[in-house]
Order: structure tokens, then sequence, then C-alpha cells
């Protein structure tokens, strides 16, 4: 397993791979990885002949508020998790080197799609991701890009932007990996207290009992919308930001739900903001 | 030469011309070739094993007082110019294929780069350009892009892109080449009327008027923008729209010249819109 962290060196090693016939799969990450992020690799180990991960904390999908100082790195660990999956290149560059010339061009989605979900609470968010993957694609050349499904709208973002701007690859999302009780793996899991921790199970509690209500045959988004409510707020400090039941290509917001959709949540446990969703098939 | 409409099959051609170790040059062209083109196409030919020349009117480039319907187009023409020159693909996708989703996500540049000289009057220009050459890139693959130095600022918003987003590319940048009597080649000079046409020699003095006051020791940008003037203003029914006196690298306006600088202005003559440039070392 190589860690490679010069832009050319990597542009170099996957221009070569190409060019012996390699199918590329490349899963982008911001590190401290966990179980959700070893399934993308572990499904492009599968499908590719080249696997590259890169491990990239983007400063620039960051609001000036939020946690990029204390989101958790730990690069040793990382390696050691990756290297017995058979991962052949770990993409590690200094934000200097990907961002030596200031962030002038940017990659963004016009319309509602990013100002909507996370994008109403995270202004920056979407423009960050769009224009970071923008450039990892263009470094690293991959034929197959590995996502998870806990970031949906992320997912919805980056399918957009590589239809619409011809990027020479395919999307693949996976479903979301949880802990035993139902809390969706994520990096800032790391910054709950025991208590916070605990609590945070509720989330996809109420999913779940979204998913029965839908199962006995409720269809109004609203009613649904308040059984969830209700059920987080049977824990203490919890700021819900928004739940949003929608359609799942275009999030469109839903009144009456049918086809495949995709309810989402936000919301704040204590200081940690924390992310989930399901996608169901009515 | 192949004539190629399907996206698919563009990118397909691209990567099997890679995989061979091929080369590939890229002319992007909005069609109505004149000898600016194909002296760029040469270039390629002399340079790279494949060239991919692309005929495509950008509609999301033109604002909507600009002249989108009336732009010239003759791909009989066109493929007639290109066949000699030994092209192996006039890429010539549709309007409805190229933008079939709308046209959401974009790339643009942020900052004062694209909102000054040509930007300041043509506000919907560079973002329509960056969008649609990202997506050229991103269809045809290619090792080397070439453009023409009459297009200055486009020029310069490119590299910039280029570098920022780290397409796997080289910008190659050509001298503009004239009628003779000075006037840059542009599929536009097609508008003028025989009157017009020759007032229009009056752009290339102006800038050698320049160069001649520079060669002799002025670095004044007012003054050299004063005798410019005054030159244009020998004609009638010219409408100034800038002359501006820039750093090559950055479009940053110089009060006392020094260094490479970009001379360029645009104007109006009758309603047909020109622009023009020189590009000096101090």
């Amino acid at each position: 397993m190589k860690v490679i962290s010069s832009l050319k060196e990597m542009t170099l090693f996957s221009k070569k791979a190409s060019a012996k016939g390699s199918i590329i799969g490349f899963v982008p990450t911001m590190g401290y990885l966990h179980e959700g992020h070893l399934s993308l690799v572990r499904r492009a180990k599968k499908e590719c002949n080249v696997v590259v991960v890169s491990i990239f904390v983007n400063p620039s999908q960051f609001g000036p508020k939020e946690d990029l100082a204390k989101y958790p790195r730990d690069l040793k660990r990382d390696l050691a998790l990756l290297r017995p999956l058979g991962v052949d290149v770990v993409f590690y560059p200094q934000a200097k080197v990907m961002y030596p010339f200031g962030c002038a061009a940017y990659v963004d989605i016009g319309g509602n799609l990013t100002k909507k979900l996370c994008g109403a609470f995270r202004p920056v968010l979407f423009k960050g991701v769009t224009t970071i993957v923008a450039k990892l694609f263009n470094i690293v050349l991959p034929s197959k890009a590995y996502f998870g499904q806990k970031d949906a709208q992320q997912c919805v973002v980056l399918e957009k932007m590589v239809k619409d701007l011809n990027f020479p690859l395919q999307v693949v999302t996976l479903p979301t990996v949880r802990e035993k009780d139902g809390l969706a793996m994520s990096s800032r899991n790391s910054y709950l207290a025991p208590d916070e921790r605990k609590d945070a199970a509720v989330i996809y509690k109420s999913l779940m009992l979204a998913r029965q209500m839908i199962k006995k045959g409720v269809r109004s988004s609203i009613k649904i919308k308040s059984a969830m409510i209700k059920e987080l707020n049977t824990v203490k400090h919890i700021e819900l930001q928004y739940i949003s039941i929608v359609k799942a290509e275009t999030l469109e917001d839903l009144k009456t739900l049918s086809g495949e959709i995709i309810i989402a949540l936000a919301l704040k446990i204590g200081k940690t903001r924390l992310i989930d969703n399901i996608r169901l098939k009515l």
C-alpha cells in the first residue's frame, strides 16, 4: 500500500494504471475511518483492479464556526485499517498542496438542490464538497467513485455534478453502516459524551418509527414528521434542525408519500451535529 | 476524419486512444472556422498523435440580448477546412445532448478575474465558458487543449480553472492570427458591412500605436490609453467598451507598465462587438 502526497505522482500512478487497462475505484474520505468507509473500500476492491482511498479534511466545506479544527484525525490508525483490505494507494495531500492558488475556481450546483436540508444550515458545505470532489476526480481519474448513503444529499448533489459536467465515471452509493443500537456510523460520533452517545440512538428509532407507519399505510408527510418529533423529544438536549421527506432523486419535498423517498434529518446533541436518513421504495 | 455527435462515443474514442498511449490534442471551437482556428489545429497536429476539434455554439455563454441566434454556422465549410489538416475527430454535439438536465452544475471563478474587461460587459460569458470547457474536457479527455490569444481573458480564466481544479492537461495558447490590415480574425467579422470592415482596421492600429509608445519608453497607462482613444476616434460609429492595460498573468490593472502585460480592448462597430489585444514583455 503506497501513501502518495504529491498530486503529480497520484495522477501519474492513475494514468499508468489506466493505460494498463485497470479499472480504478476511488473512495474519497476525510479520514478517521469507520466501518462505513471500510464497506466502501471492500466494495471498490470487489469491483475494481486498483483501489485509491483519499484522506483529506477539506477546509473549504467547513463554515467559519464549524468543527474544522477539532475534526478528528489519526492517519496511523487509518492506514492500519486500510492495509488489510488490499488498498493500493492512500492519497494523503496537504491543504496547501490542494489549494496553493487560493480557491478561485469552483464547482457549484444552481437551483435548490444544495440550498435545502443540510445546505440550509451549512451554506458553504456543498460548494466545498463539489469543488474538492471535482479536484480529486481530476487528480485520481477513477472509473468508479464510492459514497455512503448516510450523506444522502451529498450523494444526490455529486450524482448531479457528475452527470451535468460529464465526469467520465460512475458514482456508486452504498448503504449506511450502523452501530448495534442503530446509530449511523460517523467520524463525528467521537465527539459524543457517553450520555449523549446513548441518547443518539433515538435518531434511528425515529426513522424506524417512520418506516413502521409507512408500512401500516400512512402517507401523510406531516403525520410522520409529527410522530418522529415526538419520538425525538423523549430525549433531552436534542436540537432538531430539520426532518424532511423528499423524492430520492431530486430531493423535492413530498406532502404525500409515493415512489422512491428519503426521510432525512439533522439535529444537534449537545454541540455535536448528526445527520441520518433512510431510503424507501413505496 | 470522423464526425462524432454522441458524448459516449466521443469519450470511448478518447479512452481507447489514451489506452494505446496516444496524446490527444483538443481544439474547442464554436465553428465558422478561420485561420486562427486552423493555426491551433496545425499546432495540435504537430504536438499530438490524435487531434479532436469540437464545434459547438455554446448557448450558456451568450447573454439574453447577445448574438446566439445569428452566430454564423456552416458545418459543411468547417469540415472541408478541417479535412486536409489531418484532424481525427470533429466532435459536433447538439445543445440538447450537452445540456439534457438543464444546467444546474457549473464551474465558475470567484474574485475579480471574470468580472473585469469582457466580464463587465458580458456577465454570463465566463461562467458559460468555464462550464462548457470543463464539460468538453471531461468528454474529450485531452492531454493538451489549444486556445487563441485573441481571447486573452478567456485564456487566463481557463488556465486558472485548469490549475485550481487540477484538470490533467496542459493549456496551450497561440498567437492571434490577423488579416492583412491587422484585424484579428474572428467569426464575428462576418457581421461587418464593407465600410465597417474597413474601419475595423483602426483597432490594430491603436494597439500598434501603444506598442510604439512603449518602445519609445512611455510607461504611463493613462498616456497610452489616451493616445489609443484618439486613434480610435479617427473612425466614426465606434463605441468603445474598454481599454485595459493589465498584468498578463492576473489581469490586474497597471498604472505604470512593467513585466509581462496585455493591452486589451473591446468596442462596437455598428452592432458588432469586437475584441483584440497584444501581449508584451517589458
